[in-house]
């Protein structure tokens, strides 16, 4: 069947040519002569493979060797585990933009004491908070980079005098960032970087070195730094479905590229919604527009189902917002071509004129 | 390149149709128009999938509807982890048959007292316990069914009074077992099962009603059977590699004809072993014989080194010991052909005579 336009939250689309190149791979690695599910994860082959996904990372970000790329299963849970697990020691301070944050927030609860740095509660979080209270004797400041179900987006972070962790799941990769200024950056790859099954973690030595060692080997990001992520059987499908797309992102010309086409994706949408008069009604300030997820609302939940159906009949996938809010969004991570964005932008017109 | 013969003890090798099959699918999942790794968890395509998957493990196994199904990330050790946070009350019963049960053993311990209810240390975990010690009070009774690295497996199970938790990662399915006497079966699917990146779990509902309330959801095997295993993002490929390796293992016959084709393909490397004269020595016990892992040893470690040189370079992977212990091992899963057994047996006869 032809490719649909897909707009799916995560996991979402990955480029075509990735696609493409990875059916070769299932029975035929780099003439293995076996597919990549069935190579060793103690083989020099995959050694190779992991190496350069790593380096690929760091040449991207352009972090160097004072941070440590790993890859561990379980997603975004199991980060907002493991990051208090590690490094909650007295108390953690977490900025508040909405579900992502508060659910990082409840599991660290189970293993120390939290508090909410800031918070964008009182406007439904349609915005991001530009300033944050960090308490005395705090271990760490957590923020989420960008929040998939409200569309809002941080475009620059606030200076705090503790580490930064930061779930950059949703736009991870997807433009320019410091990365210097956080301790540890955490992304679930199957929105911008891969396919389910594992998230992407960096993290600074500095910050290790802070990390509790009462608490099983497994949930310490120590072990998989010593045992460059084979500390047990790693998933190795998910890793090399990373080391294709960053490679496609470097043939694209890195992030500044990358940036540049995502910015333009995202002004196609948030132009139709703007030019509507109020047929559109976009969630998020537009200082904090999310370029990764447009969220928007119609007049009636009614018209919502209308337009969601007949986007479907177009062609448009995955334009439901979040079950926990409701709502249309469009999700536009890095494998969304701006042809893609440009014949939402026309339908959403259409359907307009037809209202 | 020319597929290889793959005896890889995990990643393994699967099924040539399983993965031809899987290609297209990556560009174009069931007519969606949108790849596998493309889709929605929350969609209707992914849960019709999900719930064949399950399915197929009912029907394969004979377990009725109090046994729920689910998928978990994290591999071995979450297991090791989530089997004891939720079920360890006050002491667990460890059958040690070698380092995989030492393993659980010690991560178990961060949660409670647990202690070893039989173990075959005494002979370099050359066979299989026959009778387990069972104390007042205790939770669960906790063994692996197969050994990889010993190459020992359970023909029989003990019989106890308490629950009964086992690790079948590396026989699952692999031949026909009485699943009702177990209250937890778990197991790493990398090996029989499809790509890594996801435990298969099969956990009694009269078991679940004695889980610890009082750890995070994400840990709790109640929050993935109530939520269909899609708490979070599950590793949506590697569940799709069980679902189409199960459906081959049905066409095939399902467990009692894919055990006598393993029978006959461990028969065939036993053969050897036991027709060479000592040239090739067995590490079990011959009651207590794995199926799946056929360990041996050579007179030297040189000779031993000269044989995996000499396989590799007539296209036999994957034949060194685990690096723990050292030796061979030739694992024979299921996706393993007869003739790659007949091979290897052929080979191995060969490199005798020229020694």
């Amino acid at each position: 069947m032809k490719r649909v336009y897909n707009f799916n939250a995560g996991p979402s689309p990955m480029p075509l040519e990735v696609l493409e190149g990875l059916k070769e791979d299932l029975t035929d690695f780099r003439q293995t002569g076996m597919g990549i599910t069935e190579i060793s994860h103690r083989s020099k082959e995959f050694q190779v493979m992991l190496d350069e996904t790593k380096a690929l990372v760091h040449h991207l970000t352009g972090l160097d060797d004072s941070y440590k790329v790993v890859f561990v299963q379980g997603g975004g849970t199991m980060q907002f585990i493991m990051t208090a697990m590690n490094f909650l020691h007295c108390k953690g301070a977490y900025a508040d933009t909405g579900v992502w944050t508060t659910k990082a927030m409840k599991n660290a609860s189970y293993y120390g004491t939290v508090y909410e740095a800031s918070s964008s509660k009182d406007k439904q979080y349609s915005y991001i908070p530009k300033t944050v209270k960090v308490e005395a004797g705090t271990d760490y400041l957590y923020l989420c980079a960008n929040n998939t179900i409200y569309g809002t987006e941080y475009q620059a972070f606030p200076r705090v005098e503790v580490p930064m962790i930061a779930d950059m799941s949703s736009n991870m990769l997807s433009r320019t960032y410091d990365f210097t200024k956080f301790d540890l950056v955490w992304a679930g790859v199957q929105k911008n970087l891969g396919a389910a099954g594992t998230a992407l973690v960096i993290v600074k030595e500095s910050l290790l070195e802070r990390a509790r060692t009462d608490i099983p080997e497994f949930f310490r990001y120590e072990t998989y730094v010593k045992s460059d992520s084979t500390y047990n059987t790693p998933p190795v499908f998910s890793i090399y479905t990373v080391n294709r797309t960053l490679q496609w992102l470097e043939k694209l010309g890195g992030l500044t590229a990358m940036e540049a086409l995502n910015r333009k994706k995202a002004a196609e949408i948030y132009a139709v919604i703007d030019g509507s008069e109020g047929f559109y009604r976009g969630h998020a300030v537009k200082e904090d527009r999310s370029r990764m997820n447009v969220t928007f609302t119609l007049e009636t939940p009614e018209l919502e189902a209308e337009f969601v159906e007949q986007a479907k009949a177009h062609g448009f996938i995955g334009l439901k917002g979040h079950r926990l809010v409701g709502g249309l969004r469009a999700s536009l991570y890095n494998a969304v071509t701006l042809e893609a964005a440009e014949a939402l932008a026309m339908f959403m017109k259409e359907f307009q004129n037809n209202h």
